[in-house]
């Protein structure tokens, strides 16, 4: 009764490293604030499906995680992974972060081609990337109580918008659909990582008048 | 103007009763923390309301509280009577759980059944149960800015889960299903109250290694 | 491809002051808590298009910003005047509280027509103008950690109800739709203005029992 995909694709494989990833995160930012496993287990779900969840409700169908069980299951292999191999898990950071921007890289780029399907112009399109790509982490910080990660350190948001007009310039140039997604997802990837290696940010905003340091 | 149903089932009662428990817990929570009366009433309105209402926007359905006042209406009366017993409200605690209990039971129990209806596999059914259960409470703990009690102290989701199991193992058995519903809601409401009453607990998550006291 | 409407009525115009104050306010909470440029455009955008999202969600419609790309524009231009006349901004906090009230009418009134439109009972309608109206505010408040604004230090919520009532009552009375939305808008905005300039409060809420001062 349980569905799973039997067949696995390239993409699914991607998307389902990006769902651990994602799940991960958000189990180890639960970590150590007094949360049980099953708490861990509903943060790690909602930021792996959170995004994609809003994105579908946007765009009035139905939410993807309820026609697939893999994403439930990943996160239950992502709860159980973080607790069998605990140690290993803190030294990992690098490789979680790859996954965690490949992650990235692919919800975005589903997120704007399930868009254009529905028929909406490139900006909502390139919204819905950056909502399919970022929410799930917003909803992870507001659970866990503390301002999203999102609005303060790093880049995060601009690599989806990037990657989206990257899908829209090919777009417009007629590549093959896996190939402009391949590119997307690949400028997404890029951005982020470049961005964080060079320590770019945004400027803080602080409207408190010249005086004050920023 | 205002809808209100005339005739008055006894899945009903238990649909009011729960609603008011959720909605004097919210209220109760908001009490002491500087939220003035119309803010105490929101409170507990979402609490009432909110999983039901995600579990709805998940469904594609209208919101069930949109075709019936007598939630809006319930939850003017928890705050009435939380205002006006004010002294009384304070010693009901374990009246209140009863109440709050029943309510989870009920409302896990209409979310399977109307996920049911709109002819979702069990597991989605499962999980949409849990929502309608709990997610009241998790909007409610957000709003009033503290990490979800779902997520911490108490054996909250897992009596939902189970709940859902005994729902489908009965429905396969062709059981009736106000036999179903029936044996669902009593697991949900008699594991909270035995997890409760023998303080059993999941582990909490800590992953930052073994030299750490968990 | 990106769609601005080229004619512009004066409910547009009023539309348009009412985005640009909300996300004025979004950002202006903003400023001062590490939160960098993009943070503070998706917080003022939020607080300006998140209480029309839940609305349309809750109705089943399009959200209104997926049609119209004047809403994001107007927050980033909201972002840009902050940042380029941040010294004047903060002495314009009589003129943006006007605009604030401004929008609240509208968008109220809005979100009670569009419910209308969609065939619900005139308490749903009310509901969803206070929804439109508020909403929005209450995301932002959640997003920046905090206990929001709504529930707390303002009568913020019940202009937009009693604006609703006169909605109502005139429209029992067939007056034009014009006319019925402008006496709604404008009972929000004075009731708005009158509560703020006269210290009229709820309320707090303390169930503490009577030998607690309140």
């Amino acid at each position: 009764m349980i569905t799973v995909s039997s067949e696995i694709s390239f993409t699914e494989v991607l998307d389902l490293l990006g769902t651990f990833a994602f799940a991960v995160s958000g189990i180890r930012l639960a970590s150590g604030k007094n949360i049980d496993w099953f708490g861990a287990y509903v943060i790690g779900l909602v930021t792996a499906i959170g995004g994609g969840t809003i994105r579908d409700l946007l765009l009035d169908v139905k939410p993807f995680w309820m026609l697939d069980a893999t994403y439930l299951l990943t996160t239950g292999a992502a709860l159980l992974a973080a607790i069998l191999f605990r140690d290993k898990l803190l030294k990992l950071g690098n490789t979680l972060f790859l996954f965690d921007t490949i992650g990235l890289g692919l919800f975005t780029t589903v997120g704007i081609a399930k868009s254009l399907n529905s028929g909406l112009p490139f900006w909502v399109c390139v919204t819905m990337g950056a909502i399919t790509g970022t929410a799930g982490g917003v909803i992870r910080d507001v659970l866990l109580n503390e301002v999203p990660l999102l609005f303060r350190k790093d880049i995060y948001a601009l690599p989806c918008i990037a990657g989206g007009i990257v899908f829209f310039v090919c777009y417009q140039f007629d590549f093959l659909v896996p190939v402009v997604e391949l590119l997307a997802a690949t400028t997404v990837i890029l951005t982020r990582i470049v961005a964080v290696k060079f320590h770019i940010q945004l400027p803080i905003l602080n409207l408190e008048g010249k005086g004050r340091k920023e």
